[in-house]
C-alpha cells in the first residue's frame, strides 16, 4: 500500500467559511464535492480541530469560495495554516456577505449551503449541505489541488484529509515547520538572506528545519 | 442562483467497481474524496439507480480506478452510460483483481476500500470506505472532470450528482439522447455520413435529436 497514490484523486481548493457570532471565520478545504443534483447538495469534510468546524455546527450554514489559479499563496497560507480561533483571517481580505455568510471577493464562484445532515468520523466531520445560493463571481480558472502542489508548490497542513508525512525523499531538505513547504531553490538554503520568508506561510527562515 | 457555477468545483474521473457474486460491475463516478488521513478513508457518492450501488451495499467493498487523460472516450461511455445490471462492462476491458475487487489495468492508480459507514440522501448514497490497499498502477496524468468536459467534450449522465439539464444555449444543436454529447463539428450534422457514431457513447447518428 502506497498512500502517495491517493494524491491521484483530483480536488479543487476552497475557503470554507461561516460565522462565529458576528465574526467571519474560515479555513482552506480541498475535500468538497456535489452529492445530489436535485436538490443540489454539497458535502465538505472538515477536521474536528478546525475552529470553523465548530462554527458550521453552531450556525448550520457554510459558504464555499472557489479559489482561482490567481489566488495569492499568502491568502492560502492565511486560511490554511492559522486558526480562526485567535486570528481574524478576513482582516485585510476583501469579502462580501451572501445569505449572512462571508465570501472572498477574489473567488471565482461562491456556494452557500444549509447543513442538512452530517457523517462523523474519527478526525473529520462530513457536512452535507443543501445549496441555497451559488453564483459566478469573477472570471478565472478554478485552482486544482494538483496546481497548488505542482505550480504553487504548496503543501497540506496536518489537519488535511490528504496530509502525508514527509518521506525518505525529503532527507536533507529544508522544510518549513509551519506549513511543510520544502525549499527547492538553486541557492543553498544556508546561503539565503536572513530576511528570507517561506513563500507559502510567510514564516521566517528560522521556521525551517533540516530533515534528518 | 446559477447552478452552472457548481461546475467550478474540481473533480477527477473514476470507475467505481465491485462484485455481483462472481461478476465484476462498475460505473463512472466523479464524486470521490479523501475524508481522513489516518486511517486513510475515502467517500464516494453513488446514485441509488446505479446497479453498482447495490453491489457495494452487498459486498461492503469497492474499488476506485483513477482514469488518466489517455482513457478512451468509449471506455467512459461503457462505464458511464450503460448499466451493469444487463451489461458485462468488463468484457473486453482488461482488468485485474486486488483484494477480490476488479480494477482497470489501464488506470493510473487504484484504491480498494472497505465500507465503514454511509450517509443516505434522496438520490445518492455516500459510502465512507477505509482504504485497505492503494497503489500506482501506470504512469499518467489523472483525468479531471474539467478535462473530460473541455477536451474530451464529454457530458454527465442524468444520474450524476453534477448533472445539469440542457440550457438555452444548446437550442438548435444536435444532442445525443443517450449520453448528452452536443455535436459541435464543422460539418453540418445533417451532412454527416450515415455511419457516424457518437464519439462518447458510440450510439448511431439516429440517437441524436435536434434541441428545439
Amino acid at each position: 500500500m502506497d498512500l502517495n497514490a491517493l494524491r491521484n484523486l483530483s480536488y479543487g481548493l476552497y475557503v470554507v467559511s461561516s460565522m462565529d457570532g458576528g465574526r467571519p471565520v474560515g479555513c482552506i478545504a480541498n475535500s468538497a464535492m456535489q452529492i445530489m443534483a436535485e436538490p443540489a447538495s454539497i458535502a465538505v469534510s472538515l477536521n474536528h480541530d478546525n475552529f470553523t468546524t465548530k462554527c458550521v455546527e453552531k450556525t448550520g450554514k457554510f459558504a464555499i469560495s472557489v479559489l482561482s489559479e490567481q489566488a495569492a499563496p499568502s491568502l492560502i497560507a492565511k486560511f490554511g495554516f492559522r486558526s480562526s480561533k485567535n486570528t481574524d483571517k478576513f482582516q485585510e481580505v476583501p469579502y462580501e456577505k451572501y445569505d449572512g455568510m462571508p465570501v472572498l471577493k477574489e473567488c471565482c464562484t461562491y456556494v452557500i449551503c444549509q447543513v442538512t445532515d452530517k457523517m462523523e468520523t474519527e478526525t473529520h466531520t462530513v457536512f452535507l449541505g443543501s445549496v441555497i445560493d451559488t453564483q459566478f463571481l469573477k472570471e478565472g480558472t478554478p485552482m486544482t489541488y494538483a496546481y497548488y502542489h505542482n505550480v504553487v508548490k504548496g503543501k497540506s497542513p496536518k489537519t488535511a484529509p490528504t496530509y502525508i508525512p514527509p518521506s525518505e525523499k525529503t532527507k536533507g531538505a529544508y522544510i518549513c515547520t509551519v506549513c511543510g513547504y520544502i525549499y527547492d531553490g538553486e541557492v543553498p538554503f544556508e546561503n539565503l538572506p536572513e530576511d528570507y520568508v517561506c513563500p507559502i506561510c510567510l514564516k521566517p527562515k528560522s521556521a525551517f528545519k533540516k530533515e534528518e
